[in-house]
């Protein structure tokens, strides 16, 4: 069973991804942020990778069942319902809502990935979730991290490395790994002890701190807090029933 | 000081690296190769991204002073003299002579920092050398892996997490590390003990034993075994006199 990991969505083209099975890990923060949401009774997650997108999937629907949310550099975008933390998405606001999501990276790469045979978003936040359904899967499986700005994410390769990780504990089941599995899996290795120490000194970690979204660190390195498993079900993303 | 770590020239554009000071690392093979040859005498360098280009610039030379070497799938590119196997570029074959070089992954990255303030190409093979170039320099310094198909390739990684770990040496000198720099540095620390080995379990290392170069393998991560710093000097690259 091959299990291959990119570290950028750009490194990797649509096609190559069309009926593969794929996991999109953004840690900071759109598998947070997708999971919270669905969690806590959001009906879907719409994601669109362009602002222009967002504005015009959520035209066509009623304002009383749609929310705009997600993120530039970080921020909230300009006419949005909700900004890109997990903690903003509480039950009270999203339970029933259909939520057009657009940011940076994370819903790049979710919508690159949609040609996909099983798509789901995991990160530290539903990943026993995530390696159950591989394990159980036994197929093929691409992993691909949103990173910031196309460039390496130490935060989501760790969060793939401790995937791994979990998955090989099965000793039955033989993996062929890519150069980037077998660094993830080292990197985990280094960084395990302290998550929230790992988090804070990556790049995004520490640019989240600098914009004042420092107590979103904790919330997206929290292992399992969040177990549900966010999936693409006709083009949305939603939970299996 | 900064430094910035890129696992592929892909996700860096050719703009952000104007003006820069630039290290190409290609392990396997282009950096081993291209040392060697301007170690056993080869006046200079000339890396060009495509074959069409190799064709239409030797053809503006003398077939006594110019060969033109590379590869395509690690293999020799038709109708030229040498592929891409270091031990190819002996002194009795490329000594005074001008070399058309064209790699899959190693001749794109360096083409594409071309427009850098300082372009150097180092190695395993060189490193020491790069490394005192960079603390003597002293100046903000990224590193570019070339990597195999845009993809993240741990022989890289490793090689620019050891040229990190002596630059860190000199405790005298604060470094600002990227994501990239991190991880690569914490894979070094993993692989340090066997680099051979390392090398022979990366993606690109298993597919030159497949085609048949394993021996090209531990002559790419001889720590300094060809001490001479490939630069990029009036458009070509050469050796400083």
């Amino acid at each position: 069973m091959n299990i291959e990991v990119y570290f950028s969505s750009q490194n990797v083209d649509e096609l190559s991804l069309r009926d593969k099975n794929i996991l999109v890990v953004d840690v900071l923060r759109a598998s947070t942020t997708i999971a919270t949401a669905l969690a806590n009774g959001a009906k879907e997650i719409i994601p669109v990778d362009t602002i222009e997108k967002a504005v015009k999937v959520s035209g066509n629907l009623y304002g009383d069942v749609v929310l705009r949310g997600g993120e530039r550099q970080g921020k909230i975008i300009e006419g949005f319902n909700l900004g890109n933390s997990p903690s903003e998405y509480t039950e009270e606001i999203v339970k029933g809502k259909s939520i057009i999501y657009s940011s940076t990276n994370g819903a790049g790469a979710i919508v690159k990935a949609r040609y996909a045979k099983n798509l789901l978003i995991g990160g530290f936040i539903n990943i026993s979730l995530v390696v159950n359904f591989i394990k159980n899967l036994n197929e093929d499986f691409i992993i691909l991290c949103a990173s910031k700005n196309y460039l390496f994410s130490l935060e989501d390769a760790v969060c793939v490395g401790m995937t791994l990780e979990k998955l090989c504990e099965e000793k039955n089941i033989v993996y062929k790994l890519n150069d980037g599995a077998i660094a993830s899996q080292s990197l985990y290795k280094t960084y395990k002890r302290n998550l929230l120490k790992m988090v804070k000194t990556a790049n995004h970690g520490k640019y989240l701190i600098e914009i004042g979204m420092e107590n979103d660190l904790p919330l997206c390195v929290a292992i399992d807090s969040v177990p549900v498993l966010p999936m693409q079900i006709s083009n949305t993303i939603k939970l299996q029933n």
